[in-house]
C-alpha cells in the first residue's frame, strides 16, 4: 500500500497511489478517527485503520494537480544515519566501529515536487539520496532480529546536505575530562555542529509517498539512482550499506525511544560509476535542478531547486569551499 | 505568567504557577480551543487566550502531588546553540566566527522531578545549565533588533551531555569538495555527530514551567547557578554568553524557520568559581543527583539521576573516557 500526504484547496488530505491514480481517502480516516487526516495518527492506529482503506474506493484525484507533502509531514524526529556507505570506507582515516548519526528537524521537510531553496551564502549544497524508514511502532532496546517489526513502511528521502557550512562550523579546541585520577585534563578534540547544514529549510525531501513494509520483503537490497538535471549522479544499492537497517534501529534504539512515524534516514547511497560525476559534482549553487531519487519499489522522489537571491542580514560568512 | 505542563490521574493539564500553588486552567483551555489542553496550542492563540487566563480562577491543585511535564510537552525542534560561553573561548584552538548548534529531538525531554536515566554503557554523562527560548510567532529572516519580539517566554535546559559518548562519535576523514578548477579534490575534515550524545532518552530537561517574555525584561543578564547532590558546579550569569539571545534567534532564523513552541537553549553557563568544582566533576555515573538548576527569574529545575543497570545489546563499544 502506498500512502501519499498531499494538498488541495480543500486542506490537507491522505490518499492511497495506485499507479497514475491518486484516491483521496481522507473522508475515510475523518469518519473513523473521528478528527483530521494525519498521516501519523494512521500509523498509530494502523491495525485498525488499514484493513479499511484496503476496501474503501475513495474518491480519486488527479496526481499532478495536486500538492505533494512530505507523508509523514511533522515527525517527532528525523535521525540521519553519516557515513554509512561502504564507498566511503577507504576515506575513513578514523571513525567509530558503529552506527553514528544526527537529527534533522520536521521544519526542514518538503514533498515530491516541492522546491528546493538554497541561498547564495549557504555556500556549496549537494544531494544525498536516501532510503529511509518509517516507524510504526515505539522500540527501545530492541534486537536486531525483531527491529524489522516495528517498521510501518519505506520511502525515499533526499538529505540535503550543505557541504560549504559543513566546512565552516567546525571547532577545534581542548576539550575538558575527567582523568582517571579524578583531576580535571584537557583533551584536544575536534567537533562539528550539523544545525544549518543539515537542518536548513528545505534540506529534507521526502516522498513521494511511503510504501508499506509488507511491500517491500528485503530493504537492504534495493537499487538506488540519483539525476540532477537529467544526468546521473549516484547509482547504488542500499545492500552496500555498512550496516543493515535492522542494525541501524536496535543500535539507535538503545538510546532513543523511535516513536511512530519517526524517520531513519539510512545513509547516503552516493557511489558513482567510474568516469561518472558523483553527486559532490551536483552543487547546487551551480547546477539547476530538477534533482530525482529513484528506489527500487518505492518510487521515484523528484524536486526543483530554487536559487533565493538574498544576501545575509547580521553575519558575515566567509565564503564558503 | 508562569506556564507549566503537567499530569494528573485526569491526564494533561495547563496550570498557572504562582508562589507554591498552581492553578489548574486546562477546563478554560478546553472551552476556548475546543479540544485537549496543549502548550504548542496555546502558544499559537496566545492573543486570545493570555488576557483570558490571567482574569479566571481555575482550580488550585497541589503541586507537589502532581507529574511535571515539560512546559512545551513536544517541540518541533530543539536547537542547542553549541560553546556560547566565553569561558571556553580560551580553549578554542580554532572556531567559526559565528553561533552553531545541533538538534536534540522531542523525545529526549522530561519535566521537572522526572528522572535522568543514565546506563553505564553510556559512558560519562553531564549536566549543562542553560537558558531556553520558547518560540512564539514564527520566525525567518528576522534582524536580531525585533527577534525578541517573536518569543513567547523563557524556561531553563538541563542539556545533559554525553561526553563519553561524543568522544566516540568523531571521524576523521578525507572529504570530497569540488576544487575551483572544477575537478574533485580531497580534504581532511573532522566530523562528529551528535545524535547519541544530546539526544539519548531523558538527556533534556526542560521546566519546571516557563515565564512569559513580559516577566523577563533582560535575558542577557540572569544569574544561573547549578548544584549536584547539593553541591555548586556552576555559577555564571547569560551575560558572560558570547551572543546574546536576539543574536542568536536571528542567526538561526537565516536558516530555519523557528516555529511556535520551537526551543533554542542558548548554551552552557558552566563557569565555575576559582577552586570550585565544575559541571565536569559531576559524572552522572559516579556522582548522585539530584541535579538542579536556578535562574534568576525563572525557578529552579530539578531532577532526580538513575542508574539503569543495563548492558548493550548488539553492539560492543569502547569503554568510554
Amino acid at each position: 500500500m502506498k500512502l501519499a500526504t498531499f494538498r488541495t484547496a480543500e486542506g490537507t488530505r491522505i490518499g492511497l497511489a495506485d499507479g497514475e491514480e491518486l484516491r483521496d481517502v481522507s473522508a475515510i480516516l475523518v469518519d473513523v478517527l473521528g478528527g483530521l487526516p494525519d498521516m501519523e495518527r494512521l500509523i498509530r492506529h494502523a491495525d485498525t485503520l488499514l484493513p479499511v482503506l484496503r476496501q474503501e474506493s475513495g474518491e480519486i484525484v488527479d496526481a499532478s494537480k495536486v500538492e505533494w507533502l512530505p507523508p509523514v509531514p511533522r515527525p517527532g524526529k528525523i535521525c540521519g544515519i553519516a557515513m554509512n556507505n561502504s564507498a566511503s570506507n577507504e576515506r575513513k582515516i578514523s571513525a567509530p566501529d558503529h552506527p553514528a548519526f544526527f537529527l534533522k528537524p520536521a521544519s526542514c521537510m518538503v514533498g515530491h515536487g516541492q522546491a528546493i531553496r538554497v541561498r547564495p551564502y549557504y555556500g556549496s549544497v549537494h544531494p544525498e539520496p536516501e532510503l529511509a524508514v518509517v516507524i510504526g511502532t515505539a522500540m527501545r532496546d530492541v534486537d536486531a532480529v525483531s527491529a524489522l517489526e516495528h517498521v510501518f513502511g519505506y520511502t525515499i528521502f533526499n538529505d540535503v546536505t550543505g557541504n560549504g557550512m559543513r566546512a565552516e562550523d567546525l571547532f577545534r579546541y581542548r576539550a575538558v575530562y575527567r582523568g582517571s585520577d579524578g583531576e580535571l585534563e584537557y583533551r584536544e578534540q575536534h567537533l562539528s555542529y550539523a544545525g544549518r547544514y543539515k537542518g536548513s529549510d528545505t534540506f529534507g525531501a521526502l516522498g513521494p509517498w511511503l510504501v508499506t513494509r509488507d511491500e517491500v520483503p528485503d530493504p537492504d537490497n534495493l537499487a538506488v539512482e540519483c539525476t540532477v538535471a537529467g544526468e546521473v549522479i549516484a547509482r547504488d544499492s542500499t545492500r552496500y550499506y555498512n550496516y543493515k537497517v535492522c542494525e541501524l534501529l536496535s543500535f539507535i534504539s538503545q538510546f532513543h525511544t523511535l516513536e511512530p512515524g519517526d524517520i531513519v534516514s539510512c545513509g547516503t547511497a552516493f557511489k558513482p560509476e567510474p568516469g561518472r560525476k558523483s553527486i559532490h559534482h551536483a552543487n547546487f549553487q551551480e547546477v539547476p535542478g530538477p534533482v530525482s531519487i529513484s528506489i527500487e519499489q518505492l518510487g521515484t522522489l523528484s524536486n526543483p531547486v530554487v536559487i533565493e537571491q538574498r544576501q545575509i542580514g547580521n553575519w558575515r560568512l566567509a565564503s564558503s569551499a
